[in-house]
């Protein structure tokens, strides 16, 4: 199958958010529907979903996003964002795998962290990254990029700030890494950084690791990157 | 033992710099001697490490640094800075682990990757991170504190201009760390961020594998990274 990108094509593209009604599920929500995407919040319980949609679109100017259950906004969608815990990504793809659009893409930007004692710290993961994982569990006509890790939930969700920073992107075609850097430079003052295949997953999640312990130890919400001599 | 610290009392303290004929070595020798330090060069030649540095120093202005063979400049040393490719930590520090000074302080900036058939890849270290494996060997009244890991050699090695970038550190105790801190510190243009306890070593590994990654990838050589929020 000849791979094909899906945004530079197609600005109204649609794209379902998985795990919508977190911060980072949010934000990312209301920042790719004003920038014109047509967005649909996946949810188990759509009627609770709906609810908290209603509650952040309630602005005659704010622009529309759809809601379904997970199956449903999968089964439509050209990108899907999977907006959920690492902890929860086996049991939603066990139920999801054979929904997905032939040639959509997959978004991971799950971090495998644990809190245990208080103490975070970086989950093995047999596959090498959290990426990696999830491609082992997609059919191999959906596409996988990773992306939106590093960004912190907490900046993603709270409005429409510019974000002042870069994002790493990985992926395991081209094209997959070119709509991720597309979605990504949809998002006013983030910068898509291309780092090559999905196996630099790993490293990617290493340093949400480190802007975790950067905001714990110096008591900050917001610790990001911006790669400097690029 | 009660910990020291032992750059903010002592400006001119004794640093030895293991491989200080590469890049990283060097840019650390004259950067540290251009900001007060007392800096040795250990080599296990110093013959023809002598003429290198003599190579550097020529000029009348220049600060001295001095040459010894490695035993010698590690037995005086405040400081030392394993600035050796990590592949050889191993056979170095079983011959000088015992001529370290007890409450001194090493910084290890080694970074497991390799190169196998033109494909950057991290190193798997048992301990966890080069900084743990090199903990398990060193005796326990040296202090270790893992820094000028991210910094690109390259750029360290090339002269005197400001860096313009975040270094990360951690370290085995709060004095090690800030030790580390005052080290980056002495260098223009650099921030030390402190991250806390040696184990988040890994993580800044991966920073630097990144790094590599993204110099490959965009055909840049200087990538380095910015903390934003912090």
């Amino acid at each position: 199958m000849e791979e094909l990108t899906i945004l530079p094509h197609n600005p109204g593209a649609a794209v379902a958010i998985l795990g919508g009604t977190g911060q980072q599920g949010r934000g990312l929500a209301q920042r790719f529907a004003r920038a014109g995407l047509r967005v649909t919040v996946g949810s188990r319980d759509p009627a609770r979903a709906r609810e908290a949609v209603a509650g952040w679109t309630g602005s005659p100017s704010a622009p529309p996003i759809q809601v379904a259950d997970n199956a449903a906004a999968v089964a439509t969608a050209d990108v899907t964002v999977l907006a959920v815990p690492y902890a929860t990504i086996d049991p939603l793809l066990d139920q999801l795998r054979t929904q997905f659009k032939a040639g959509s893409l997959a978004i991971d930007l799950t971090v495998p962290v644990t809190f245990a004692a208080g103490k975070m710290a970086m989950l093995e993961v047999a596959e090498g990254s959290a990426a990696e994982h999830i491609r082992a569990r997609l059919p191999a006509e959906v596409r996988l990029a990773c992306t939106f890790k590093t960004i912190p939930a907490h900046l993603l969700g709270a409005g429409f700030e510019p974000l002042d920073c870069d994002e790493f992107v990985c992926g395991d075609s081209d094209e997959a890494r070119a709509d991720a850097a597309a979605l990504v430079g949809l998002l006013p003052g983030l910068r898509p950084v291309d780092v090559g295949p999905l196996s630099r997953a790993r490293s990617i999640e290493h340093m949400t690791a480190l802007a975790i312990a950067i905001n714990r130890r110096h008591k900050i919400h917001d610790a990001r990157f911006r790669v400097v001599g690029l």
